[in-house]
């Protein structure tokens, strides 16, 4: 069992936004103003609390996340604004915490005001709880249909002086339709490494474009997707900067994180019986790697041939030559379950064997370009007919 | 009844590559050389006829057509390339016609060869089967997982001497799996006006554009998709030029014809009950306005919600906002089935009304940017759990 980060506290409680008694309010708290680094939803049409946040995180510092799920707080009108920021305001009283140090984060359905009551009535309560032993609360507190919570916690040697341990903890929720109405993920990643600043937004860029970029469950994007990261600080490790010899380390037990939960996203997404990873190899560029991974994941037909455990590769084939990238089809290679499908422009004899692997509940497709150096991994699930029925008949 | 255009004969019948005995190869042929135009899929990897109909239709000029349905002749080698070129060169002798005015079109399944023999028996009673008023049986020689034939014809009389009847016909077969495998679109546009090469392309260009670039079910882009237009000239109108007056009148006839097709497909998209009519007004240029409607009609949100009768906004605006588009949040307007239903970055309140009216088999979906002088149409259809029973369970 991996420790969590030295220096915070959570509470999760049901404050009466969803119907059943479920948690829907959860808070996450540090002891000291934390170095703090975001990543936002690009939808033109962003979400009142990310609005906020856009602005609040650019300060580099911040104490408190306040999330609730059960209600986006998005496009219903400048009451949400003011919604959200009485909300804020109070909880800054009662934790003396700086407003512009409170980060916000909301899911569910769009266009309905936030039940502003209620929550303004339980932060006492959601205060009170707080502790270092509630990770679980707060990470049950922000799921909406995810079928499980999804945390993820690593513990790394830091090099140097004392060689101290630094903790990483991340906890998201996944792709799942809120209501439902829209897919959100958020995440909230903290840590305890000693940190400079331009440090740790750069391994969160990285760290992001290693995962939750490389993620697609429906290809829609959510008003309100947010990834978090604070950093108290408290593990007192020699200080991490972008060109020390420590960074490396951090950044790649931070990205191992981030795609652990990214894999859990996928694997959890709506309705789905299968976590695929698409591997692109041998792109011209970074770029056109994602492309063709972004065009497999998002095709419906490979998703449902997947669910149907059904060989079928010439769905995987048109995806690719649909995606805008440079390549060579006499070069194309393509193996699904480790086995080579098509090569020199000929599919090849494949036996009952991948028939046989394709009934697992994890399938690798590697597509190899050969035109250049790059790679990429991107994670995906398939598309049932339970996705259908989550999504078209639970009305609003 | 609209009269099909001068100069054209059918024929549609069985050669066995489907199992089941339904009709699956299918000829056009023109009593004299036809001005011949195309557009072909963007896929990088392309099926054999459609490599082939590259080089031939540059020559613009084609006297026959020949389509099989049952097998793409798609990604199985070079083998499949000389299964194309034989059959065309028998096919060739059999009607006196020169091979590089034969262009040809597959739709099924991926990866497997033609059966070979089988279309060479057929092809002599092809031939003889050839006649005017054979046209249904060619519609139904194409069809894949399609529900119903779809073909629109149209006269108009072209003005200027003696004010002549110029017919058009469409016959199209929808982006229906085959086998199923891979959604196909196959449009044969025949007419019989006469008129100059560069105006045949330009409207071609023109109306496709306007029609099936504006269309989508899945997403999904075949290595198979193809649009021809063939103009036998027997109308006897006065020629159609580039910039002559009864340019614009053809234009708008073989756009309306595309048009009616492009619903046809949509509204016969795998297992959909809804035609899903998406309109974008105000975009600042014709490419915003059809990444707009794109990001709407390929959001599985969105067409399970229309699946659904779930008057579910919220989906509609992330995908607005999900497309790389300018606009302005603030001056966005969206209404569904004629019902203003957001404005002003504020939702509006909707009766009942809105929710029965989301129970009609066509939904227009509204949506006006405010920010500059383009407007487009787009066409789609809902998604329900019949097509990932479609595209998982039918094994190949």
């Amino acid at each position: 069992m991996n420790e969590v980060p030295l220096g915070f506290k959570f509470s999760g409680i049901s404050c009466g936004i969803k119907e059943k008694g479920e948690k829907d309010l959860g808070l996450i708290y540090a002891w000291e103003p934390c170095l703090a680094a975001g990543f936002f939803t690009q939808n033109k049409l962003k979400a009142h609390p990310v609005l906020i946040d856009i602005k609040r995180i650019k300060n580099g510092k911040a104490q408190a996340i306040l999330v609730n799920s059960g209600c986006a707080n998005a496009l219903n009108g400048k009451e949400g604004r003011e919604d959200a920021l009485e909300i804020s305001r109070r909880l800054s009283s009662l934790l003396g915490v700086e407003e512009k140090q409170i980060l916000l984060a909301s899911t569910g359905v769009i266009g309905k005001r936030l039940p502003k009551d209620k929550i303004l009535e339980a932060l006492p309560l959601l205060v009170e709880k707080l502790s270092p032993y509630n990770l679980e609360d707060f990470a049950q507190s922000i799921l909406t249909t995810d079928t499980f919570v999804k945390v993820f916690s690593l513990t790394t040697p830091i090099p140097g002086r004392g060689k101290k341990m630094v903790r990483i903890t991340g906890i998201a929720k996944g792709a799942g339709m809120i209501s439902p109405q829209l897919a959100t993920m958020l995440v909230f990643l903290l840590t305890d490494a000693c940190i400079k600043e331009e440090a740790l937004k750069e391994a969160l860029r990285e760290a992001v474009d290693n995962s939750f970029h490389n993620l697609l469950v429906d290809g829609d994007m959510s008003t309100n997707d947010s990834v978090f990261i604070l950093a108290s600080g408290l593990a007192r490790n020699p200080r991490i900067k972008p060109d020390s010899e420590n960074y490396p380390l951090f950044l790649s037990s931070l990205t191992q994180v981030c795609q652990e939960l990214a894999k859990m996203i996928a694997r959890d997404g709506e309705g789905s019986t299968k976590l695929i990873e698409i591997r692109v190899k041998g792109a011209w560029d970074r770029k056109d790697a994602r492309r063709i991974a972004r065009a497999i994941a998002r095709s419906p037909l490979v998703k449902t041939a997947i669910y149907g455990e059904d060989p079928n590769w010439g769905r995987i084939l048109a995806a690719v030559g649909s995606a805008r990238a440079k390549f060579k089809p006499e070069r194309l290679e393509l193996s699904i379950q480790g086995i080579t499908i098509f090569k020199n422009l000929s599919p090849l004899p494949v036996g009952k064997e991948l028939k046989e692997k394709l009934k697992d509940k994890e399938i690798i497709i590697e597509v190899n370009l050969y035109h250049g150096p790059h790679s990429l991994t991107f994670w995906s699930c398939d598309l049932t007919e339970e996705y259908v029925r989550i999504n078209a008949h639970y009305h609003t």
